[in-house]
């Protein structure tokens, strides 16, 4: 059952549509041993799927998204739309990830906003949203929920995993948490654990949230959450997902040309707002009415805190684990999981016996490349084809 | 006069004592024509000199400060303490700026919070402080009010103009409007006119001092200002001062040591803190305690604004008419004002027939490291020594 905390203003039913409007079915088990120790339940993940699964239970390929992602990867009514679904323009039939040949699985994360159990969820304890009840969870956690999910659905082993950033520290974790499990596996623009820089941007973003008197220790009301904390925080998450070279091409120093934006503080900047400064307010408004500021939180620290060799001896014994076929793609532009780092790791993996493989895209889109650039992407998904 | 917005619980006695530690010394005029139209004032700077005039008034050094720096950019008392002043270790006898042969004087620029006319001041209209009735101010209105300080200490030319940051800017802005005042001009980290990124990093920082209750619009009492956002606009530009390199080798993924940091909305993150984010709270507590926000509002917004080329038919006409020695220092690691950029800089005013040198400081500590790599900046400050 989705909760999404939207702009004030919005009816239920809009929040319901909003929510629902990637279709994503549910599905709903008791409880989840988690990382930190204790369980959770009942886990409800939403997903959904595209293709078919074959009867031996081996043709599925398991798609994990990024920290404000959802289910929906794929639009199979705008199939060609590349807003309309995240990866869109990969899946479908005779794409990368052919949906004639595979049954494509994507799935909200555990914490998230968009259907699967998640701090705006309602707590059947106390019938309210658990706001900060609901528990720290880890990658291994999110991905540990994706394994019940993918067993209920029939697959006996996953052809392939592959996503980007939070999505490709998932699929680090399932090769290394579930080898026998993965057959491939796709890790774009993420590394082992994030560097410091990194985290410190993190916390920046998540201090503006819980600055903001709305976020009221996370027991905000639908529609009365901490609307500039959480606008101020995807400003800032904007700037690290692309480049300074991105930026300079699009914005250079022109004045704002939207009109319309609001600024999160409600004030507009001393002397006329610039160009980038008005698509951050427009990216600040346009993910407030999306997203839940308690799920922000959530995902965004579990981004941080994901350290692939946690409960190993070191990270070379966690690496060593992986039998998957492992392509790692880096960005070149990318700053917050900068593609040395993303070589290194490919380079470890080949070292310790692994059968792994390094693609950077050459993007000056910086982190979010991976989500623009269509054709690298493909020629770099060809890679791993039979 | 100086206000300085300071922690709750500071009395009237402290304030005082923070904001005179530096014992500046003041002077007042009447009237500031602005860049921006109209004029302000009474203006009073708050300067300190080192070493003496001489009777021709042609051996006067100008230090030109950074966005939260004060006049005090020497300290007789604790002349080899590099914490006690901001360029400390560069001034003195025989030192690179050199107090026995040099008048080397440094003022608070204007809008500043440190005993210049800023956004904390008294307007004598009212009694009560500017707040947003403060003009707008611009690099160029800072560098005008300080050529009539100068004039009115006696200084007939300038012999060197030098300052990091926004106080490279300033020093850009000197050598560009008069250069027949400047003998020597050292730009550190500074570029005729900020990257979209940066401009960007600068105003996610605003955003979140406007966006806290306590800012009030500008009108806020001593001592229950926006605290919060004041602290989060630090942590961040702290990150975007320092460098990927610096702050893994510096903090990597250790958990927090400090203690008694207190984050800006007072929740620490989920899972227990950092070093690194332990590290930002500090400096968020450490600006709060002596930084007015309105002034990093005003300051900070006369970074973005600066463009040395305003006025001018274009870049180029603008940099022809530098006729000092020029030194461009750029670092490495800078990613605030990456040092490409620098060295295109000094290109440039080379091409256009100016005396100009380029030296890169070879350091991991990003835009931050003119205020850390005492050596190198000497080694740099000596090729333009007689």
């Amino acid at each position: 059952m989705a909760i999404c905390i939207t702009d004030e203003g919005v009816t239920s039913a809009q929040i319901t549509l909003a929510c629902s409007r990637s279709a994503a079915a549910t599905w709903t088990f008791d409880e989840l041993p988690l990382q930190s120790g204790g369980s959770f339940g009942p886990v409800t993940l939403a997903y959904e799927t595209w293709g078919t699964l074959n009867s031996a239970g081996d043709n599925a390929i398991l798609l994990t998204h990024a920290l404000t992602g959802s289910a929906h990867a794929h639009d199979i009514e705008r199939p060609d739309d590349p807003r309309a679904a995240w990866w869109n323009l990969l899946i479908g039939p005779g794409r990368p990830f052919d949906t004639e040949r595979y049954f494509v699985i994507c799935s909200n994360v555990l914490g998230g906003c968009y259907g699967s159990s998640g701090p705006s969820s309602l707590d059947p304890a106390t019938g309210c949203p658990y706001g900060l009840r609901f528990p720290l969870v880890t990658i291994r956690d999110m991905v540990n929920a994706q394994r019940r999910l993918v067993e209920h659905l029939g697959v006996r082993r996953l052809a392939m995993v592959a996503g980007g950033s939070v999505g490709g520290q998932q699929v680090l974790e399932w090769a290394v948490s579930y080898p026998e499990l993965v057959g491939k596996a796709v890790v774009v623009a993420a590394t082992p654990a994030l560097t410091a820089q990194a985290v410190a941007f993190s916390e920046v973003g998540r201090q503006a949230i819980m600055a903001d008197p709305r976020w009221q220790n996370g027991d905000y009301a639908p529609g009365q959450g901490p609307d500039a904390g959480l606008a101020i925080a995807r400003m800032l998450a904007m700037i690290t997902y692309q480049s300074e070279e991105a930026m300079e091409m699009r914005f250079a120093r022109r004045p704002a040309t939207r009109r319309n934006t609001t600024p999160p503080s409600g004030h507009a900047a001393f002397g006329g707002p610039f160009d980038v400064e008005s698509y951050l307010y427009y990216q600040g408004e346009s993910l407030v009415r999306r997203f839940d500021a308690n799920s922000y939180l959530y995902i965004s620290r579990a981004m941080d805190l994901f350290d692939v060799s946690a409960g190993y001896p070191c990270l070379e014994a966690a690496l060593r684990r992986i039998q998957s076929q492992a392509l790692f793609i880096g960005i070149r532009s990318d700053f917050l999981f900068p593609a040395a780092r993303v070589r290194r790791l490919a380079e470890q993996v080949r070292q310790l016996g692994g059968n792994a493989t390094y693609v950077e895209l050459d993007s000056p889109h910086g982190h979010d490349a991976f989500l623009k650039e269509w054709d690298q992407m493909a020629a770099a998904l060809a890679l791993v084809k039979e």
